[in-house]
C-alpha cells in the first residue's frame, strides 16, 4: 500500500550520513566512459547501481549490455491506475583532466566551504542517486505512489550511442506517462526553475584544399589562392552584419517567438552585465532584434567551434598552406530538421567557396531535433507546485541553449515528454576541475522527488475523478 | 701579376675529384644554425672555411665572433685600379628533419642519378665553395683580376641577426663596387638566368579575444561574439573580390610595372599549366590585371600563413573559444616601407574588428625593403655575357618572390648593389628532404665565377680608358 509522504520525508531527513556515504562510494568509482582504460570502472559503477536496486526486492532489475558500456533498468508496476514515470540518469562521468587543477582528489567526495567536490558529483551522480534513495524510502514505508521505470545509462558523456536503440527495442517495457530526467541542471542556484526546452543540433566540418603541398609564401604568394584566405571568406559569409545566419533555408521551420514567450523571458531575473562578467565577454552580441536569453534559448545559431591551417607555432613561418579546416555546429529550434539544416549549410559552403581551391564538407552522422515541453503539460504544473513548496519561492520556466538528444528519442519511441528534474545547477563546473554539488540541493531534491511522485499520483487521481 | 684566365679554367677543370672531396668534407659538417645542439658543428664549419682561406697566404683572413655563430671574413687588395667585389655566402644549413624521408644520409655527399644529395649542398655550401675554389686557382697561377672581400656568415637560416651590425661596423673593410652573392639560386635548371629583384617583407600577428574562457557553444552560442567568426570577418576583409589587398595605404610606393618590364615577363618561357601542375593548385589566382609572374615578382602581397582557434582534434567539440589568431606576412615591392605597411595593416585590423571581441596586433621587429638591381647596372651586362659564354644560351632576367634582407643592408651600409650569382636552381629541394645539387652546375659555376671576375676587371679598365 502507498507509503505516507510525511513518513517518507522524515525517513529521508534522518539518513543524511547514510546518503552521503552512499554518494561517496558512488563518486569514488572513476566511471569515465570515454576512456577505454576505465571500461572496468564504468562496469563497476553499473554493478554498484544494480546491487543497490536489487536490494529492493519489489524492483525488477536487469543489466542491459550494449556493445560498449551497460545500462541498468528497473521496473515496478504495483500502483495500478497510477501514472507510470520513467526516471532517467547517467552514471558515467567526464575525464578529470587536468588533474593538477583540482584542489582535492577528483574521485574522493570532499566537503569544503559547504560544497561537495568530486568528478561527476553534479553531472550526474548526486542527481541520479536522489530518485533511487527516494524509491528506497517509499519501499521501506510501503510502496511508491507511481509505477516506476528506472533507466540509468553509462554512455551519456560519449553521446549515448546505444540509448536510442535500447529505448526503441524495449519500448513496451519502458512505456510511461512522462520521463523525469535526473540529468539537466537548473538555470540558477538562487532560484528554483524548470527547463522546458532544449535546442537541437547538427554538425559539419569543412576542409578547403589549394596547392597539393605547403608552398613558400614568398615565392608563390599572390599567384595561387591561399586556403586560409578562402576559409576566412567562406566562414565570414555564414553570418550577415546583423548577426543572422546568412544561409538560404536555415530558418525554415523556425517560428517567431510568441509575445507571451518573450514576456516570460523579460520577466526573468536576468542581469546581463553579471552574465557578461561571468563569461568574461566585452559585450553581448548576436542576432539583431533579440535579447540574450532569446538568442540562447529561442533562436537557432551557427557556431564555428574550431579553425586551423598553416603555421601555428611561435614566431612566423612563411608558408602558404595546402589546406585549412573549420568545424561547425548549429543549434536548432522549433521544427528545424537537422538533416535539412546540414544540407542547407553544406550547399552554402560549396557556393561560397572561391576559385582556386576546392572544398570538402563532412557531415556528422548524429543530429538532434529541438525539444519543447508543452507549456500546458500537467507535469509542469505539478513540478512547479512541488518546487514552490520545497524552496518557498516561485519557480521560473527557462530554456536550455544546449541539446539533449534523448528527449527526442523518448518522445518518438515512447510518446512521452521529458521533465528535467535535476538538482544540479549550471554553475557547478561540470566537465571542469573542482566540479561540485550543493548539499542543501541534495536535501531539497530528495524532498522534491518524493513530493513530485506523490503529486503526480494525486493529480492523476483528481483528473480521473473529475 | 694577374693570372691567365685560360690557365685558371684549365686548372679548375683538372681538379674535379679534389673539388668534390672538398665539398664532401664541407657538407659532412652538420652546421644547423637553428639548433643549439649543433652550435659546435657550426663553429667547425667556420673553422673549416677559415683554414681553407688561411691556406692562401695572400689573403687576410679573420674570424668575426658574434653573440651566436661566427662569420669568416677574408680580404685581398692586390689589384690596384681594379674593381673590388664582395663575395657573400653562408655556411649554415637547415635542419635535416624529417630524417626518415631522406634516401641517403643527409650529411654524406651521395651521388645518385647524376645528382649530389646532401643537406645544405644547394643552400648554400656548393654555391659558396665555388668562389673560394676560384680564388685559390687564381692565386695558384698569379693573382685574381679583382680585389676581394669574402664574407661568409653562419646565421642565414636564422635570419642573419648579426650580419647588419657586422656590415655596418666593418663598412670600411667591406667597401666594394658590387656584392656578388653566392646565395640565391637560379629560376630554372634548363635556362641561365639572373635574379634582379627580390620582394621585401613585413610580418604581423593578430589575436582576437572574446570571452575570458572557452564556453559551451550550446549554452552560450548566439549570445556573445565568437572569436572565430570575428577572425574570419577580419581576415576576409583584407582582400577585395579582385584579389587586391583592401588595406588603405597598402599600395603607397608601389609603381605600375613599365610596359618594358611586362614585355620582359611576357617573353619568358613560362608554362603556367606546368607551374600549376608542379604546385598542385587547381587554378591560378591573384590580383586582377596581372599575370602569374607579375603577381610573384612585381606586385606586393598580403598572405595569411597560419590561423588557429578552438577545437582542432578529431570529431567535434562544442566549444565557443576564448580566442583565435592569424599570422600574416606581406611581400613588398618598389618603394613600400615595411614599417608603414605594417602600420597600415595594423590600422586596418583594428578597424575591421567587430563588436564583442578585442584585438591585439603584434608586429615583427624585422622588416625588409624590396630590392631591385638597376636594369642598366654594368655588372648585369657583364654577368649576362659570362652566362652566355658558359651556357651557350641567352640568359633571362627574372625576379624573386621571396626576400633577401641582406641586399638592403649592403646597399645601405656599403652603397653597393648585389648580383645574385648562384649556381643552385630553385627546384633543388632546399629546406626539404633529399636536397640536391647538379654537378654540371658546379662545373659551370667555377667557370662562370672565374670569367666574371676577369670580365669585371676588363670592363672597368675599358671604362677608364674611354
Amino acid at each position: 500500500m502507498g507509503a505516507n509522504l510525511d513518513a517518507v520525508l522524515d525517513d529521508l531527513q534522518g539518513r543524511e550520513a547514510e546518503h552521503r556515504a552512499a554518494l561517496a562510494e558512488f563518486v569514488a568509482i572513476p566511471s569515465v566512459s570515454t576512456d577505454p582504460a576505465h571500461a572496468d570502472d564504468v562496469r563497476r559503477a553499473a554493478a554498484w547501481i544494480e546491487a543497490r536496486l536489487r536490494a529492493v526486492p519489489q524492483l525488477d532489475v536487469e543489466r542491459v549490455e550494449t556493445d560498449r558500456h551497460p545500462a541498468v533498468l528497473a521496473r515496478w508496476d504495483g500502483a495500478p491506475g497510477a501514472p507510470t514515470v520513467l526516471v532517467y540518469g547517467h552514471m558515467d562521468v567526464q575525464p578529470p583532466d587536468p588533474l593538477e587543477a583540482w584542489d582535492s582528489p577528483p574521485f574522493e567526495l570532499t566537503e569544503r566551504d559547504g560544497r561537495w567536490y568530486a568528478r561527476g558529483v553534479s553531472d550526474d551522480k548526486a542527481s541520479m542517486l536522489i530518485p533511487i534513495l527516494v524509491a528506497e524510502a517509499f519501499f521501506r514505508h510501503g510502496t511508491p505512489p507511481v509505477n516506476l521505470r528506472l533507466l540509468f545509462e553509462a554512455e551519456e558523456e560519449i553521446g549515448s550511442p546505444h540509448l536510442p536503440h535500447l529505448v526503441r527495442q524495449r519500448a513496451d517495457d519502458l512505456a510511461c506517462d512522462v520521463v523525469l530526467s535526473a540529468d539537466g541542471g537548473m538555470w540558477r542556484a538562487d532560484l528554483p526553475g524548470l527547463t522546458t526546452s532544449a535546442r537541437g543540433m547538427t554538425a559539419l566540418e569543412l576542409r578547403v584544399r589549394g596547392p597539393s603541398k605547403d608552398l613558400h609564401s614568398g615565392r608563390h604568394g599572390g599567384a595561387v589562392q591561399n586556403p586560409l584566405h578562402a576559409l576566412a571568406t567562406i566562414v565570414a559569409s555564414l553570418h550577415d552584419d546583423d548577426g543572422r545566419v546568412a544561409v538560404d533555408g536555415f530558418y525554415d521551420g523556425v517560428h517567431d517567438p510568441s509575445d507571451e514567450r518573450l514576456a516570460q523571458l523579460a520577466a526573468l531575473p536576468f542581469d546581463e552585465d553579471a552574465y557578461l562578467s561571468a563569461v568574461g565577454a566585452p559585450a553581448a552580441y548576436g542576432e539583431a532584434g533579440y535579447g540574450t536569453l532569446a538568442r540562447q534559448w529561442l533562436r537557432p545559431t551557427l557556431e564555428v567551434n574550431g579553425v586551423g591551417g598553416g603555421y601555428q607555432g611561435p614566431g612566423s613561418k612563411t608558408v602558404l598552406p595546402s589546406d585549412a579546416f573549420a568545424k561547425i555546429t548549429c543549434r536548432l529550434v522549433d521544427d528545424q530538421e537537422p538533416a535539412q539544416v546540414a544540407d542547407a549549410v553544406a550547399s552554402h559552403l560549396h557556393r561560397a567557396c572561391p576559385v582556386g581551391v576546392t572544398i570538402d564538407v563532412l557531415r556528422s552522422e548524429r543530429g538532434a531535433q529541438a525539444y519543447v515541453m508543452p507549456d500546458d503539460h500537467p507535469v509542469l504544473a505539478a513540478a512547479e507546485s512541488v518546487l514552490r513548496e520545497v524552496f518557498d519561492a516561485e519557480p521560473v520556466r527557462v530554456g536550455m541553449g544546449g541539446s539533449v538528444p534523448i528527449t527526442a528519442t523518448f518522445k518518438e519511441a515512447l510518446g512521452a515528454d521529458t521533465l528535467f528534474f535535476s538538482f544540479s545547477t549550471a554553475d557547478e563546473d561540470i566537465h571542469a576541475p573542482n566540479e561540485f554539488y550543493r548539499p542543501e540541493r541534495f536535501r531539497a531534491g530528495l524532498s522534491a522527488w518524493a513530493r513530485l511522485w506523490t503529486r503526480l499520483a494525486h493529480d492523476a487521481h483528481e483528473r480521473t475523478e473529475a
